[in-house]
């Protein structure tokens, strides 16, 4: 437990009025993360309930990529420049963003080395090497890592850091289609793992073609809407074509002893999913998470007067003992130092989801009282099979965050048909702007330029969207599909 | 399964004559690494299967650790030279290998940073932050990550490359006790992860002083003798003493209000084990796993003519189903297009420890034949009941692989009285040659030079080893410790 003084437990600032103040204080506050050390800003400490998320979500992820194909590796985390160079997009798209390496101990390089910003033009090389015949495809690597960019705006923790973890998946296959399922494929997991896991509602789509990953042939994304009605791009799966197997000279024998590129797809997700889960579901009393990544489920808080101690105590330590055997993260908050009220704040600002109290009360009617973190919503439940209530009160906290994210994303998408509206619309409210869009990057400009709004992604079911007689909001000409504008991290 | 040309499976080095060529082309055609790219000496590209080896080390460890109080975090991979130049043996310690960047994006750097070659002089500075009071420690925290040391030498992958994975820990205390406490705990769990895992014995003992990690008031040392003789380091548990509290300001206030320099370890294990582990067990027909670590811990054949094609299929099947359902991580190689010797080759080398044979006579009387891999013994077992005979054949090949392991330790470990006879012993044999020393550095200078052998670590029951009357095997002045003499990787 930490010795923080009692000040340091309140939030300061508000959710509602500044937003990034708020979201840096809890995330400090909650024990989350550090800033970097001076000289290294942009970085960030991931203190150990911080990464906790993260090997949750990494779990999680894991184990449907593995089920699903794909093997983990590991790739050097240098590439010579000469390697970003062989595929002219890479070295356009991620130039102005390299750490570079020059030196190796005492001694210059003879070539300068890239800490990775993205790993596709060293992996290539590799699969290349592994893949002779049709039977070596579908390959599938995944590595989980850090990477690099050194981006110059300011820092927001997971949100956007110059160094961050994440996993890179890269894959080879026979055909587009079959590229283009996986690509799909990847989307769909985390989708998942949005929705079932952090309890994040999210949209499918895919960028403008002027916003697609250097010299993929699509680009797919998940956007999640932050309660602030600000977009994440909270992954990105990409079909790469045959660009980088042509720069790579990555081909295969088919079936008739013909020689074929292959079709490669990337997909990647970072540490900011764990920006979105703090984002989406905190408060002004601090963190909040659902029971699914919570390091601490529940939090047993005794209440007790001298004379009573013994018996709550006891009383608690065998719903402790329970919950533990049923294999559910429970703390016991037993310190004599703190009340009850310190305490109840304290585990607030850390994010448990659920609390049960226990007092005299509760002791002499052989029953507990449970309360929901996210609204204080309490219950007064029996001690008979403790552990099977507690689980359905995670389940009923997880439908109550998602209900509620699930809401902000419902009432904020709208629709506009010209710039004055989008701008109306947007100005004002922030979220979603679904409008018909020609496909022309130049037809952004005119929102991007006085809103810092652009088109985050467009839907899928395209030819739903749009009929024949839609026309461009911007310009006026035809509309090719449906563009959502939002502002975004 | 990859579409490697025949003769690719073979080894055509012995293990016996020419260890470093034999070891290369094991790594390589067991598919657990390929060399980095070119410009990237010293690099290596970890494929799946090697992986597979790390993850399941990373689990056993973690799993330990996190029953033991530790927890993960994650901290910047790069570290200004102003942070390592705090800690002046740390700057002593590793400048000459350590990798620098100096621009990020289009622009020089200030300052330029050190690719973290270990993570002291980054972790001790927030250590600070987070310790206040008594009640703050034992503070422990572990990161898995890779780390940048730029060696010349030549490269030998998972034994010595510029960057490689690992773990470290890094813990505070309030007492030199505890550290050291501390210190042995994790000691001891790599002792055990060695040989209840990975099928190694190790021996256990402290670093001569001059060999100390930067810094250190006491490096200790698993060692694990390979069969060339020659000795890994095969993980590392340091008692920092007060040197990195004192340097970074890590102090705590004690029950008497008093503020007190914080007592520090920090502790590593790299992918070097995996380099021990290859090392250790594997033949001249290729890689050879323990069950525990196997990614494929049994693989069935399947022996068919035409007319029994289908009866062997159909048998083997359900052996593959009960096996599966069992847990047992198992392959059925029903390819059509590979005759069963070709199979037990290319098994053989891949380090499957386990085969099943089935053919008609197996089919006709209700069994199956099980060959263990390291030594070819064949057994014919009742198909009945077969995931607990496999099992229980899991364990003999275990025990089969430790028993080698363990003999050729013990035959190895040799006394000698003088300078002389450690060079008369060393030199033909490799091995340990165990001689009474005083402690000065400059007694192990005679043997180093004309053998590149030095003093791997001194056993920690020197009281016991060293009597009053004991002399240096060198100077012959008063011994004060044993010292264990080998060459090493």
């Amino acid at each position: 437990m930490s010795s923080d003084s009692d000040q340091d437990l309140g939030i300061t600032n508000r959710k509602q009025y500044n937003t990034g103040e708020w979201y840096a204080e809890v995330v400090q506050k909650a024990g989350l993360a550090n800033y970097g050390p001076e000289g290294m800003s942009g970085f960030i400490v991931t203190r150990p309930r911080g990464y906790a998320l993260w090997e949750y979500i990494q779990q999680a992820l894991d184990s449907k990529f593995k089920s699903t194909g794909v093997q983990n590796a590991y790739f050097p985390m240098m590439i010579p420049e000469s390697y970003l160079e062989r595929e002219k997009d890479i070295v356009e798209g991620f130039d102005p963003e390299v750490a570079w390496v020059t030196h190796g101990g005492h001694d210059e390089l003879e070539e300068r080395l890239a800490v990775r910003p993205t790993s596709e033009s060293v992996i290539a090389p590799y699969m290349a090497q592994w893949v002779r015949s049709h039977r070596d495809l579908p390959l599938r690597v995944n590595q989980w890592c850090s990477v690099v960019r050194w981006e110059a705006t300011e820092t927001k923790p997971f949100f956007r850091t110059k160094e961050f973890l994440w996993q890179e998946g890269h894959t080879a296959h026979k055909t587009h289609e079959e590229a283009w399922d996986e690509t799909m494929r990847r989307l769909e997991q985390y989708a998942e793992l949005y929705e079932d896991l952090l309890a994040i509602p999210v949209l499918k789509g895919q960028k403008p073609d002027h916003d697609k990953f250097p010299g993929a042939h699509t680009t797919t994304t998940v956007e999640a809407l932050m309660p602030d009605g600000k977009s994440v791009q909270a992954g990105t799966s990409h079909h790469l074509g045959t660009s980088f197997a042509e720069a790579f000279d990555i081909t295969f024998v088919d079936t008739n002893e013909e020689t074929q590129p292959a079709h490669t797809t990337s997909w990647g997700l970072s540490w900011r999913a764990i920006g979105a889960l703090i984002m989406t579901h905190s408060d002004d009393q601090g963190l909040v998470l659902p029971p699914t990544v919570a390091p601490e489920q529940v939090v047993i808080v005794p209440i007790w007067q001298e004379d009573t101690r013994e018996e709550v105590l006891e009383y608690a330590e065998g719903v402790y003992e329970e919950l533990h055997e049923a294999g559910i993260r429970v703390e016991l908050d037993d310190r004599d130092e703190r009340n009850p009220g310190f305490k109840f704040n304290e585990w607030e600002l850390k994010g448990v989801p659920v609390r049960l109290e226990i007092g005299p009360h509760e002791v002499a009617d052989d029953e507990i009282t449970v309360v929901h973190r996210p609204d204080g919503e309490s219950t007064v439940e029996a001690r008979e099979e403790i552990a099977d209530t507690v689980e359905s009160h995670f389940d009923a906290v997880y439908a109550k965050l998602y209900a509620a994210a699930e809401q902000n994303l419902e009432e904020n998408v709208r629709e506009a048909g010209s710039r004055e509206e989008i701008l109306g619309t947007l100005g004002p409210n922030n979220g979603y702007v679904k409008v018909p869009w020609c496909g022309e990057e130049a037809c952004e400009e005119p929102i991007k330029e006085p809103l810092s709004a652009e088109i985050v992604m467009c839907p899928f079911d395209n030819e739903e969207a749009v009929s024949e007689d839609d026309e461009c909001a911007i310009c006026g000409e035809k509309a090719t599909q449906t563009a959502y504008f939002a502002k975004n991290y």
